[in-house]
């Protein structure tokens, strides 16, 4: 089974050393799992000349915010994949580490990015792609916490889905995740705009924030004023399509 | 708002050192949340006499394996409520512990659990009652990491509404939790009949097991064959229904 709809790809550019460097990737992808098959199939490809365990670390930094930031159904694939190749083709001089090892992971997290979102777009059943982004958490790992617990919740998914500005939904899903929340602090943006303030709601324009939750793009900010920490995932909505492509699926 | 389409009650009888005691419960809830609404309130009454502690402890093991056990979406309340009453009136001597509270709590555990099932029976958009039981865990806690994680899978439950007698995403959800899975031991029945065993698909009548899976109450059993620890949750399918209910409710 593949319910995958559009073609994934990214292309970059930039110069190490005086030599044009391109990192190139495609992506196959769009629920998160159907066992026993292939999902999450990322390819990519650089002509950079760079040492193994330094490509290695600059690809487990640059999946760590793009392909491990997003999630569809919370469902995680037995076989996701991402594989990069480096060719040496552009003759730069061999990356070990530094600041070109930096410029490439630079570019590579670029493609990675623009390939995770791609994916998300193309999600089961998807028609938004949200971007859930938790600030002010006492560590990044407990915004990541927070922002997963958001960006998972089916209730949170139906109201994006339905165009609702319904915050109440977002910080109750940050506050049963594992990160610290202290509702009387925190606040919440949707596209920029302050809804909710210290745990109740703000006056805000009801009718320009139910036309902003009716676009495509939708953008979720909930800083929790306890400390620094912050992360973003990626999520898309969720609808009566991924019931009919996941109920409707037979093995 | 409320979801509530099924009036929820259960009374148990016993008797207590020559005393009858009744046990009586009822139960709203069917989504597991709507910020700042009361969501699951359950009232228990009891004409037993038993001391303030005793009855905390007793109600804390019987809703451990009854309201803890228990998910619709994943998406816990904010304001879940379980309150028991004791009046005393029915005379018995005040029980302060030993057999006479696990007496009484194994009442109280029967009245609760009939009150835990009807509320994944009218869970937002069920259609069917599932029961998900993982045994051979290395521990009870394992057994529950695995059971939440089948029971709160997306995919599963689509699976499941869908009539798809799908051990695939039962065994990766398993997979994808804390507990610990050896997918070469692990085997799977759908409602008593064994389709799947050290990881690999067995030889079953596919055409009974779909016509069970077409049934409104399921029951799955994935066996770890690690050591003892078991663990039942109670939850449902997820139907359009669902998303019908929470994306086109607004604030």
């Amino acid at each position: 089974m593949t319910t995958d709809t559009r073609p994934k790809t990214a292309i970059v550019q930039g110069r190490l050393g005086g030599q044009r460097i391109t990192v190139a990737g495609v992506a196959k992808g769009s629920g998160m799992i159907a066992p026993s098959m292939a999902t999450m199939l990322v390819f990519v490809t650089t002509d950079a000349a760079i040492a193994a365990s330094a490509l290695h670390r600059i690809l487990r930094t640059a999946a760590d915010t793009t392909f491990n930031a997003i999630t569809v159904d919370g469902d995680t694939s037995t076989s996701d994949t991402l594989i990069v190749l480096a060719s040496g083709a552009a003759a730069n001089r061999t990356i070990t580490g530094g600041t070109d090892a930096q410029k490439l992971g630079g570019l590579l997290e670029e493609v990675c990015g623009a390939l995770a979102e791609a994916i998300v777009r193309d999600g089961e059943g998807a028609t938004k792609l949200v971007r859930v982004t938790v600030g002010g958490a006492r560590s990044d790992a407990e915004a990541r916490l927070a922002a997963r617990s958001i960006a998972e919740s089916p209730l949170f998914k139906c109201a994006v889905h339905g165009g609702d500005p319904n915050w109440g939904r977002i910080l109750a899903a940050a506050g049963r995740s594992q990160a610290r929340v202290d509702q009387d602090r925190a606040s919440c943006k949707l596209g920029g705009v302050t809804v909710m303030r210290r745990g109740a709601s703000c006056r805000f324009d009801l009718a320009a924030a139910q036309k902003y939750m009716a676009g495509s793009e939708i953008s979720v900010e909930l800083d929790l004023h306890l400390g620094s920490g912050r992360y973003t995932v990626l999520t898309c909505d969720l609808s009566r399509e991924y019931i009919a492509i996941n109920a409707d699926y037979h093995t």
